[in-house]
Parts: structure tokens; C-alpha cells; sequence
């Protein structure tokens, strides 16, 4: 796969055009056998992507792992046929599954799913996000370039390439991270747009009017206008990118969306429905392909036999073994952000972190984070501009810039979708382990990509600060009320509440042992130790719900507390004990980890179904019956208010004044 | 307040300068005594507002609600005392109140609040989304414009200004509302962009560098730049606005956050905390300013007396009077768009649409979308690129555009966070009933404008489609799960599910009454009608649960379902009672109607506690317990998968042959 010359071989350009053409039969084949699906868009973009996996990208078919590959996404995710054709093509995906294209369990879903079809680098179909994936893991590559990188051995070097419809440029997430890009000066980033001009709903000219090279040029970034049916033209930009990259770059590749559809190309009616068999027959016969369906020629096999025996991979590991033995300091770091690795003992020396009485939760999780970016080195992280608010900054560590590629605390700017997105791409370099910070109620930015994080299962740190209406004078925008139960319902999400020091260091462990996406939920308040958190990571947090104060007798009501609200239980049960009650109380940190333990465990800490259970949480009172069935819930229903902390609890009932009259009315 | 010289009269420009430093003054003051807040925004753009507040704007200090005013947004709403302070000249806002800032129900919270603080036109605080809202608004006005003008009568020719900082424009939002700012070409909006270069956690430059003024051009936008303390280049720039304004301008305006504190003028350390003791006493001589805390000089009064004298109601007054004698159908249509009006009779009619059978909840919703489009003449909207498949399409009125301003269509382009922000902006005109569509999953994008929406109170509509796992082979980054879940916990926000195209009429019934936001959960595939479902308003949707089956004898069972699960249901209920099992079946289009009827309404409908309740709901288990209590339900705990829905109802469970034998697992 020779790409040392600035004109493509005929010959070459000849089998590329049968690739394309190719990739426009199968398209519409699979399309039309699972009855949906778009067919348009692949066959738009076929060119390009025939370029891309025929030519340009360094990859491995037999090692779709491989850390130093090039990296494709396709952001345009309703394009997939265009790289599952490909990924066949290379022999990584086999035509048993192409032809299984949308059905149950098939490596060959609607949209690319990352983990499920190898070769695939992100889970897309959600307009924009795609972009933010790959600037993510170009801003990854880089960082692990100036890192591991010596003289003669450039471990890491690869191109991430992403291509994006005129969708994922209208989104508000690609203005975000597109201007990160320029400002990082990523040159190993290449966005290629996919300007068909049709959208779902007709032409985009009828929403938008934008000058996009003007727009990316203002990013700070190199434009290029092609014909993206042109493989010379493809040719002439991509060629030069291995030399010659110094910022990112965007390439307008012009296409025609359904090309080779008789009377379908270039129409919007082609976007999301089967071509229709006529038409199919029609635009098969001028393509020059075979009726037979999924009928891929024998030269396209052939051409990518021929040109992947190249093998990037091996190359690369002469130099790797060789960089292994020169730099085993570099290596031992190297392995120690290996995806599962965590120092022996962690939870002891977690432990033993020494931390004021009273600490707010933001500033212990600062400071257990502090203490973690020492141990782990793959630790990288940063906020939507908050850090001096919510903590996230790593003091021995410099801020990342793109003349200090060796820092390790990001500045995202007010930027939270855009940020989220990005510690995806981070996080998909499987080296490096995100965190990422901003308030709770600004959550509500970024919850598709915390949504898509849950869902490609990646360990990615969330640390939400500013948890509760207790932020005061803020008001009702900064306060949120239903955001832990927006995290709290995304699948696989793990979401954890800590009520003190004590239940924020085993949160971080709880966080570091998942192997998807953490949000830890935090004070900005100074909360004190409660009584009974101080347990080991198997007997407290780590249970999710665990007994901070047991009673001697059956309880007559069993308190359960979250977060800052604990340490208010706590008061609360002495007032009822002090009355004769017999109270338990409960800290339950995290719903998720609790649904984890045994039925018997759950049960030993909830008590009977028929005694009085009352939450207490300064948040919305979603999700607790599932705990407290027809208990109480002490929770806000409303908004809440711009005034001091302490008006507030006596405004929303959170006083123990308040508390203890409405539980004992239930008894 | 003259305004017709591009030159400023030397007292003039005096006076406002002593506005200015006013301003300082009571920034510092206020922040000071609620311990917390921000004053370095207001004293860096004190001379922006005094100006406009001073010169620029035509409102009426006596009835702030005058329909044909000029607007002014502070999408920075951190700078609220800068507003506030002006207001407080105005008299519109008492020093008793400027003196409670950020203490509880003062008309002065941290942020400013809609319909909290007279003179305030959004809740602003997120930023980015005031741009938003004044996008919304502008195009609102010129909607209103092209439909009420007449030669002589300029109904509504109102500006709306919106003050913007740094990280405003960081926002994806921003991109997506200002691309189609140019696309419509709003010669009514200008953006004022507050560039102190300085954010909470440092130099902008640190994690911005990008070009504004190209950016801005690219959107088809005029720019400015200007010195934002110099009341000449203000006043330059602004004196043309009213005659010679054919697009959206961006004035970029150059300050110093926190001018006129000596020390800490410039540097983000005075962005978020008080100025301190010493340094405003420093200040205060600097500025010329008396050492008393809110101390005002009566120039500033007399300056804004004087110049308020020019009364642009009355005036507007006197032409709208004659409007409306000379164009009276007009005016009708006018007083139809109040807030309030809705045709008499209007649930017969929606009861009398005839609608096929079976029917999907999004076409079913289309329809009598398509109906009001012609009953209610206020009614404006559109989707974020899916109308062919949200229906959101009204066919008889035709699609907006810069030079098509009589439809009643909107192409959002694919942006649904800058949609739902506009649509708050169209419904703040309180003429326009807008509504807007997308796909469930997508909600996820805009969950953060919806929020702000039933923050507000305003009677938005979001006609959500694709409501379940059973939209198919789309995948799971289209299938909402938790995406209910999060509405519901939104307080405020009315959510319906409505189960067939009866249930979907009175659900936009119940929407059309409510004065705040409602989401309507929209089925993509065909749903028959179900029996039990054919009520009056009263009796079926408007309850927001409602038994659909009833049994002879007290229910062994009761099944509680939601939308397209609402047949299921009934199908599962009958091979239930044909086994001997006595079984009630209730349909739940809304919690949060059956949350406000009575309690012995609510437990008729559920049944004793103690006899079986189960949920059945293609969605997040997250708060059904409320109802259930130690029940079953019926729900999906995973993301989904792309297969054919029927796959899907094997895969996860909702069929009559699974769901049959786990219930009788229950009796």
C-alpha cells in the first residue's frame, strides 16, 4: 500500500473504482434484505472510504488492536455498510455477517458498535460525536507520542481519520471540540466531510448557509475543498498528510448521496429508505456489477490482499522491542497503563490518606486525586473551567497545551458535551484513564456522551461537584434536583454518592475496579466524618448500602441517607432514640453496587418490608421506592431558590427540627 | 433618550459614565454583603449595559410587559447585578430588593429569573443558552412582524440584545443558534460579546484560540469590534443599528473584568469572590464613588428620569389603536395567539378526528397536529431534521425561511440543543405556541433547554418519537431507555405516553391546558386502539391513570401499562382471567396528572397495597415502585440492540407467551 507518490497508478485508481463500486452493490444488497437501513450515504462516500482502506490508512486485518494502527470513524454512523464492505474487503469482517447486516446479534448492526465488530473505533450514529471521539483519541495518540517517543522510535504515530455528513457538522459539539483541535494544533487529526448537501428532511441549504472552510479556518485548522468521487484529488490531499501535517485538517469532499442510483442520486429520498428493487437492478447494470447479490469481484479480494501485505504492525514491533530494551523505565510506565493495572494495596493506601474533619466532598475527591496522580500514570484529567471550583486539578502535574504535551491536567474551557466526548477518545486509546469535572446540574450538557460511555463501557471518571440545592446562593440553575436520577437510570452507569472523607476514598477504588464509566456525586459543602463510614472497601462502599448505626432492637424505622444528608440522619436517629424509637440508619452511597450484592445481604440492611423505611436525599425522590416502598421519602419536589445554605434547609425541610416531627408522625 | 446623531453629546456621555461606575459601585456593595457572587463581570461590562439601558433600549419602565419593547438577554447571568443595577435606576426594581441580592425570594437571586425580577426576559446562568433564548425571540418578532405588520404599523419591530461572555461562546449552543441566526438573517439581534479574555479558571487563551470574527463571518454574520469601556464606539456602532441592520451583528467588545479595582482588575481571582474589604474601599476613591455601601448619585436617577421621559408605548400605542380598527380580522387572529385562548369545544373536536386504525403515536400526533395547525393560529414548529419521521410537519402552512416569513414551519437543521433553546425564545414572545420534534433518544441532547423550559413555565411541546426498543433495527444509540425516567424527574415538565390514537388527542388536550412544558412519548410503530381508552378528557388522560379493564371481583392483579404496552396489557390480562385469575388493567399515560388527583382517586386506580401490582413500560424501571410498591416490573435494565422489533420483544421479554407465565409466578 504504497503511498510515496503524489499520483495514484492507474492500475491502482482502476481497482479503488471497483472497490467503490463495490461497496455501492453491497449497500444497496444489504439494505434491501434487512428491509432498512441507508444505503445513500455509503454510496456517496464509497470513493472515500475505498481510499481510506485501500490506500491510506496503516492498519493490521490480522490485529485490529494493534496501538500504533491508524484510527477510522465513522461519525456519519448511518453509513455503516460503507465500512463493513471495507472491513470485509480486509478480511477482518466476513460476508456471513455482512449479510446479516441490523439483525439480532450480528457483528453487523445498524450503526458501528464499538466491541462489537472489530475494527470498529467507536460506537456512532449520534450526529457529532463522532468528531469528538476522534479528537479525543488524536489528542490521546499525541500525548502518549510525548511520552513514550524517543529518537529513532516513534511508538506512537498514528493518524486518526473521521468522516462526518453535514449532520454532524450542524451539531453544537462539533464547534466544541473542533475549536480544542485547533487550539491543541492536533496534526495527526483528519476530519473529512462528507458534503452531500441532503440531509433527512431535504437540502441542507434549507437550514443552514454557512461558510464551513471559513468556519474551520477560524478554528485554526487547514481546508481542503475536493471532489470526493475523485480518487486523484483524494489522492493529492492525503498523500502529502504524513510529512506535511502541522495543524488539523478538513477536507470538503463534494459527493453526490446514492451515486449510481438512476433517478435517486442527489435526492434526499435515498437518505434512509431501501433503493427499491428496480431502481437497485438499474444502478447495478450501470455500475458495472454483477445482479447476483452481495457480489463482490475478485479483484477487489485481490487488491486488498495485495496492498495489506505491507504489514505496518511488524515494522513497528522491531522498533518497540528494541525500545523495550533501551527504555525499561519508559516501559514500566508503559505497562502500568495497561487498561486493568492498579498498584497492589491500593485500598490501604487510600485508607491511610489523611484528610481534615470537616472536608467538603469536592476537596477530598481533590485530594485523593491528587494522592492517584502519583500511582497511576495513566491518570489525565481536567474540567469544563471549573477546576478551582470542583477540584480536579493534579498540583504536581503541568496543564497540557500544544507546546506542553507532557502535562497531565487538561483545560477543556466551558465546553462539557465537547469535553465528555473527547475523554471517550482518551479513554479508547486504552492507555489512558480520564477523569473529567464540571457541577452536577451542568451534567444535563453532557449526558449523551456519559449515555455512550455507559454504552461502549469505558472507565471513564466523572467527578460532579456541587450536588445539591446546599450550594446556596448559586440558585435553581446550579442546583440540581433530578440530575442523580438522570445518571442514576443510564444502564451501566455506575453512580456513587459519598457521605464523608471516609466514602470518597472508597469511592475513587470503587471507580478505579469498574470497568465502565464512574460518576461520583459531590459536596461542595464541608461535610463532617459520620460515625460507622469507617469501614473497609468490602464491608462499606463497596456494598453499596451498608449500616452506619445498628439498633439493638428489630428497628421501628430504618433511615436512609445519601451523600451530605447522612451525617443529618445520623442526628435525626439520636432525636428518635433519644424518644425510645429503635432506629437504624443506612448509608447507601451507591443503588448500583447495592443491586449487586445478594438478595440476603439486601434484605439484612433494608429490614422488613413491613417496619418504616424513610429516605432522606436533597434530591429528586425518583428511583426510592424501589428501597422504601410505601416509606417516606424526605426529597425536593420543586426548583430550588437563591438564598444562603441555612435558609434553604429550613425553606425545603432538611433541619432535623423538621425531619424528626414528619418521621415520628409515621411511627 | 435620543439616538438619532452617530455623535454623543459630552453631558450625555458624562452621565452615562457616572452610570457606569454606579454600577461598580452596587456590584461591589451587593457581592460583598451575600458573601458570595460576582462582581468583576458587571464592573467589566458596566458600560455596555449603562448604555444600552441608558440610550440604546426602548422599553417602558412602567409596564415592562409592553409587547412591542426592545429586549435585552444577559446570557452571562453570572453579571447579574449589572442588569439589576440598571433596573434599579429604571425604577423598576426597588434598592430594598438590589440590597437582598441572592437572599431567599428576593426579586434579586444570583441569576436572573424569569418572571421573577420585572424587566428580566430569560433565566439565564447556563452559558450559552441566553444566546439561545434571544435568537428564539428575535425570530419570533420578526414571525409576529410578517404576520401583523401593515405599511404605517409597525406592530413589532422590537431588537433584541444579548450579552454574551467567553465561555457563552465556547458552548456548542452557541454554533448551532448563531449558524441559524445567519441562515434566517435576523436583522433584529445583535449579540454583544463580552471579551474580558478571563474565565473562572484562568486566560481564555489557555484553552481558546480561535478566530471570533471569522467564526462570526462564517455564519453570515456583520462583526465589530470595539473598546467596550468607550461610550463613543458603543454608541458608533449602535446609533446605525435601528436604520441601516440587514443581519445578525456581533459586536465584540473588548473589557477589563472587574475595572476600576485596583489591584485584582484583569485577573480571573475577581471573577467569582467578593473584592474585599480593602480593595473596594480603594475602588470606590478610584471611581469617585462615596464610601457609603449602595450609595447612588442622583445624577444617575435624574439621568435616567430625564431620558425615560420619551414614553415609546404610548406612541406604539396610538398606531396599535388604529391597527386594529383598520385591520380587524387581524387583530382577531392577534388575540387569539394570548397566551391563553384555546378554541371552545375544542376537546369534542379532537375526540371527532377520525384517525385510522391501527395507527402509530407519532402519525396519530401528526394528524391533529396538522387539525390545531389550522384551529390555533399561534402555533409555530418543526424538527431537528426528522419531520418525515416525527410528523411534526404542518402540510397547509408552508416552511420558513429569510424570505418566507409567513410559514409556520421551522427547519432546525440537525440541532436540538439550539432548537429547544429557540423554542424557549419563540414561546417568550407569550404569542407563540411553539413545538418541537425529535426522537426520544435524541432528548438526551436538549434535556438541559427542557429543564430551563419547565424552569420557566412556558408551554412548550416536544413531540418525542421512536419511544422504545421497538423502533427495531436502528440500534441502541436510537433506542431510548432511561430516557422517560429523566423526563419524569424533571419537576414541572408534564410527560404523557399516550397508549393509541385516542389517548394521543387527549394528550395534546392536556398540553394545550398546561402552562408549562409538555413532552408527548410518541410510538414509531403502528399501535391498534385499545379498548377502555375511548374517555372524555376527565375521565381518561386527563387523570393521568385510569383503569381501561375492570374485573367483577376484588383484582388479584393489577397491570399497570404505558403507551404501546397498553395493548400488550390487555392481551396478557385476558389469558389471565381466562386461567380463573381476576385481573384490572390500568393505562398510565401521565404520572404527573395522576400525581394531582386525589388520593382516594389515586388509590381506586391502583388497589390495595397489599394485592400485586405490576408495571409493564419498554423502558428504565426508575420510579415505577412509586406505584407498585414490592410488585413486579415489567422493564428493560440494558441498552438495546438493532434486530427486528420482533426479535426484540423475544429478546427482552415483551411478549403475551413470557410475560404470561412470570406474572402467574407472582399469584
Amino acid at each position: 500500500m504504497s503511498i510515496t507518490s503524489n499520483l495514484l497508478d492507474p492500475t491502482f485508481k482502476t481497482s479503488l473504482a471497483c472497490v467503490a463500486n463495490a461497496i455501492r452493490g453491497l449497500a444497496m444488497d444489504a439494505v434491501q434484505q434487512a428491509g432498512s437501513g441507508h444505503a445513500g450515504t455509503p454510496m456517496g462516500c464509497a470513493e472515500i472510504v475505498a481510499y481510506l482502506y485501500g490506500c491510506f490508512l496503516k492498519y493490521n486485518p490480522h490485529n485490529t488492536h494493534w496501538i500504533n494502527r491508524d484510527r477510522f470513524i465513522l461519525s456519519a454512523g448511518h453509513a455503516s455498510l460503507v465500512q463493513y464492505s471495507c472491513l470485509h474487503f480486509a478480511g477482518i469482517l466476513s460476508m456471513e455477517e455482512l449479510k446479516k447486516f441490523r439483525q439480532m446479534n450480528s457483528l453487523t448492526p445498524s450503526h458501528p458498535q464499538y466491541r462489537t465488530t472489530p475494527g470498529v473505533e467507536a460506537t456512532t450514529g449520534l450526529d457529532g460525536q463522532g468528531i469528538a471521539y476522534g479528537v479525543g483519541q488524536a489528542f490521546g495518540i499525541k500525548l502518549l507520542a510525548a511520552r513514550f517517543n524517543q529518537a529513532y522510535f516513534p511508538i506512537f504515530d498514528g493518524k486518526v481519520v473521521v468522516l462526518a455528513g453535514d449532520g454532524c457538522l450542524m451539531e453544537g459539539v462539533s464547534h466544541e471540540v473542533c475549536s480544542l483541535a485547533g487550539h491543541w494544533k492536533l496534526d495527526n487529526f483528519i476530519l473529512v466531510y462528507d458534503r452531500n448537501k441532503t440531509s433527512l428532511d431535504g437540502l441542507v441549504s434549507e437550514s443552514t448557509s454557512e461558510d464551513t472552510r471559513k468556519r474551520y479556518e477560524a478554528y485554526g485548522w487547514d481546508v481542503h475543498e475536493i471532489n470526493g468521487h475523485d480518487f486523484d484529488e483524494l489522492h493529492e490531499v492525503f498523500s502529502r498528510l504524513r510529512q506535511e501535517q502541522s495543524k488539523p485538517i478538513l477536507i470538503i469532499a463534494d459527493t453526490i448521496i446514492g451515486r449510481g442510483a438512476p433517478t435517486k442520486a442527489g435526492s434526499y429520498l435515498i437518505h434512509s429508505e431501501p433503493v427499491g428493487q428496480e431502481e437497485r437492478a438499474q444502478a447495478k447494470q450501470n455500475l458495472g456489477l454483477s445482479e447476483v447479490e452481495f457480489y463482490v469481484p475478485k479483484l477487489v479480494y485481490d487488491f486488498f490482499t495485495q496492498n495489506l501485505e505491507a504489514n505496518w504492525e511488524s515494522q513497528w514491533k522491531e522498533g518497540f522491542e528494541k525500545w523495550k530494551t533501551i527504555y525499561p523505565d519508559l516501559y514500566s510506565e508503559f505497562e502500568k497503563m495497561s487498561p486493568n493495572w492498579l498498584p497492589e494495596g491500593l485500598e490501604k493506601e487510600l485508607l491511610q490518606i489523611h484528610l481534615p474533619n470537616p472536608i467538603s466532598g469536592r476537596k477530598a475527591s481533590g485530594c485523593v486525586l491528587n494522592y492517584l496522580g502519583d500511582r497511576l500514570p495513566g491518570l489525565y484529567g481536567g474540567s469544563a473551567d471549573l477546576a478551582r471550583s470542583d477540584m480536579t486539578h493534579m498540583h504536581q502535574h503541568a496543564v497540557i497545551s500544544s507546546t506542553q504535551l507532557t502535562g497531565r491536567n487538561i483545560k477543556y474551557g466551558v465546553r462539557e458535551f465537547g469535553m465528555a466526548g473527547i475523554a471517550i477518545g482518551l479513554s479508547q486509546t486504552e492507555m489512558i484513564r480520564p477523569f473529567i469535572g464540571t457541577f452536577l446540574a451542568f451534567s444535563d450538557y453532557m449526558l449523551s456522551p456519559i449515555r455512550m460511555a455507559a454504552m461502549m463501557g469505558l472507565p471513564i471518571v466523572y467527578q460532579l461537584t456541587h450536588d445539591s440545592i446546599f450550594i446556596g446562593q448559586d440558585g435553581p440553575t446550579h442546583q440540581p434536583i433530578e440530575q442523580l436520577a438522570h445518571l442514576r437510570a443510564i444502564p451501566g452507569l455506575q453512580v456513587i454518592r459519598p457521605a464523608d472523607a471516609n466514602e470518597v476514598e472508597m469511592a475513587w477504588l470503587a471507580a478505579l475496579k469498574y470497568p465502565g464509566p464512574t460518576a461520583l456525586v459531590l459536596s461542595r459543602q464541608d461535610l463532617p466524618l459520620c460515625s460507622g463510614t469507617n469501614q473497609p472497601f468490602e464491608e462499606g462502599v463497596g456494598r453499596g448500602a451498608y449500616i452506619v448505626k445498628e439498633c439493638s432492637k428489630k428497628p421501628d424505622v430504618t433511615l436512609i441517607g445519601t451523600g451530605s444528608e447522612v451525617y443529618l440522619v445520623l442526628l435525626v436517629a439520636k432525636i428518635l432514640e433519644e424518644e425510645g424509637y429503635s432506629v437504624r440508619v443506612v448509608s447507601m452511597p451507591s443503588w448500583d453496587l447495592f443491586e449487586k450484592q445478594s438478595e440476603v445481604y439486601r434484605a439484612s440492611v433494608l429490614g422488613e418490608p413491613s417496619s418504616l423505611r424513610v429516605s432522606i436525599e436533597a434530591g429528586s425522590e425518583m428511583g426510592w421506592h424501589k428501597y422504601i416502598l410505601n416509606g417516606k421519602t424526605i426529597s425536593l419536589k420543586t426548583f430550588g431558590k437563591s438564598a444562603l445554605p441555612g435558609d434553604l434547609r429550613e425553606e425545603f425541610g432538611f433541619t432535623v427540627e423538621k425531619i424528626v416531627p414528619l418521621i415520628r408522625s409515621h411511627l
